[in-house]
């Protein structure tokens, strides 16, 4: 669908998420029990059990999708409005998936200290704060905080549910293979929120040969200019203290994770790499290699972030069912643990993996159940 | 129905609204559409024009009902999680009476600048700010900030919605009397949110002798100790300059306007009333003086928050058409000439006022409409 097209049929929608009464309200005694006065015994009743707010408010069912618009997608800093559409999107997955009651907050500021308390202000309405669409390195302070301070999960979906989907395509990706996961070397290509977060959780599964490329190269120990985030990287990764760019750290690699930006990939790059290649390119909407170019300079396993390619690697196989479980089952964190869980959940759901099946099937029914039970 | 019982229903409904998908997503075109990558042409778009929201994103019909958990009905200062099921129940009616997108948003801050900066950050995602259960004084410089700060419509609902709906009331309550609104002697109890609002918006409709009474007695200019905004109420009213207690004001009044406590009003204050004695005891859920005494002690017309009586005057009436009107012409304030024509326009829908009969019924279906169509 052409832009134009697109824009008319966002313009002709309006809205595309609502609310719906839960309780009908068409009589006086309706009026009576659920607004005043019978309201006023719930009301009592929550200022002195706080923690009963899960049973009897939205508070059971509900998360806050909360955005500063400065990451959005890969178009970057385009503020609250530009995300609104994004969040507004996220909720209706999170309906149609999972049934759960989700509604956008993007937020007209970008102040890490502001957005932290705005968030623990609003947190009393909502079951999990789930964050989108946050730059780095700031993405980083505020998820912290915020898990830290409420008494409900806080996810950062650009860290979290791009990680666990990439793992649980890994896991496959490497069968198909016939390589060892933890052996894999692996160069990850974008070091803000989503790079940084795969990295980590890759090294939880195992992997112990990861390279960080960021604008400058590859990140290791030392590396002049380093903030502090970076120098943590640093610190856990690149083993072998590769210092050259995306070529040099290539050259041998099994594994090219691209969260960057589109093109920055090449087919001599790819040629580079070690027989039984992956190569996962998930800029949106242009990866940083075509596919069909991947294929050709060798690469036997080829993902992307789109649905018109085979492999789509979207956070939409998790957040719906981390979510899902982490209400049903009123946990405060999202674990690490339950992070490789979740992987290893999604990628079980492909029976036989293949280089053209690596990960499940959005639409497929299964995926939020499995994901969902993952979570403890 | 008893506290056991109602909290029993609470308990088993869990929340009373939820969200509901507006569009379908079952095929992959329809993620590609509404969510990535067709969502990164609206929001490239709403990144440059933001106004847009309004015909493109739940902005166009979504209202946040922000409450600081300060004032909270007549239960006082409960906090976020006591306000959670008002808020809830408000949203409820928003949507059952007039099809209006509402999100409780309860903050865990009573901190009038935070609250401020809160509902700045946030009013991106919403066509207008419900101000609910907030404390005076701090709910009158809240709103006014907002509202000079802010480019949709923001109301008090404790003052306004109150007003309205009492100017409403004593409309058609002076015709049963046969009395000239504007020549009526009013006494209000209570110089909070409510009593305040009364107060201004019967001024407007050209009531010129207006007592208003708080804890100390009768507000008169140089009274001692006066705070700013009830040293501006001074101003405003009492041209008699009564500095007595309740009963001394209640001597030859034409109206009492109780916003106060339960029992304050005594039989003896209605018996010193002026013939024709008009008695609004709307403290919820016990009145300031229960109808049958009043009826007794002399009162001709008599209204309550309750439906369990006659005349219930509850903001009910107000809130959801005040919304559909402000959210369908785009106005960006409600204004007092609103406030007005919409209390005219309540008082208009009952043909023939009696004195068991001066407000239009709440489940009255064209409630909302006439009170919308006075948002200009």
């Amino acid at each position: 669908m052409d832009t134009k097209k697109i824009l008319a049929a966002f313009k002709k929608q309006g809205a595309r998420i609502e609310t719906k009464a839960r309780v009908t309200l068409k009589e006086k005694k309706d009026f009576s029990l659920w607004y005043t006065p019978g309201v006023g015994t719930a009301s009592l009743h929550l200022a002195k059990h706080p923690k009963d707010a899960r049973l009897m408010s939205i508070k059971k069912n509900s998360v806050a999708i909360v955005s500063d618009g400065s990451a959005v997608l890969g178009l970057g800093n385009i503020g609250p409005y530009g995300a609104l559409p994004v969040m507004e999107g996220k909720a209706l997955i999170f309906k149609a998936k999972a049934n759960v009651d989700a509604w956008p907050l993007v937020l007209a500021t970008q102040d890490p200290d502001e957005i932290v308390r705005i968030v623990k202000a609003i947190a009393p309405n909502f079951g999990g704060i789930n964050l989108e669409d946050i730059a780095a390195p700031a993405c980083f302070e505020i998820e912290e905080r915020l898990m830290k301070e409420l008494d409900i999960p806080v996810m950062h979906d650009d860290q979290h549910g791009t990680a666990i989907v990439v793992l649980a395509g890994l896991t496959n990706a490497a069968k198909v293979v016939k390589k060892n996961l933890k052996k894999l070397r692996v160069v990850i290509s974008g070091a803000g929120a989503a790079g940084t977060a795969v990295a980590k959780l890759l090294l939880a599964a195992g992997v112990k040969d990861i390279i960080l490329i960021d604008r400058s190269g590859a990140i290791f120990k030392g590396r002049a200019g380093l903030n502090a985030h970076k120098a943590e990287l640093a610190e856990l990764t690149n083993p072998r203290m590769e210092a050259g760019g995306l070529a040099e750290a290539m050259r041998g690699a099994d594994v090219f994770v691209g969260v960057s930006g589109k093109g920055l990939l090449s087919a001599e790059h790819v040629a580079s790499m070690a027989s039984g290649a992956i190569v996962f390119a998930l800029a949106n909407p242009i990866p940083e290699i075509l596919p069909e170019t991947a294929w050709r300079a060798g690469a036997e396993v080829i993902a992307t972030g789109r649905s018109d390619y085979p492999n789509q690697i979207n956070n939409s196989l998790v957040f719906p069912g981390i979510f899902r479980g982490a209400l049903d089952k009123g946990v405060r964190k999202i674990t690490t643990a339950t992070k490789l869980r979740a992987a290893y959940a999604l990628a079980a759901l492909v029976a036989k993996p293949s280089a053209d099946k690596i990960i499940p099937d959005m639409l497929d029914p299964r995926v939020v159940k499995a994901v969902a039970s993952t979570v403890r």
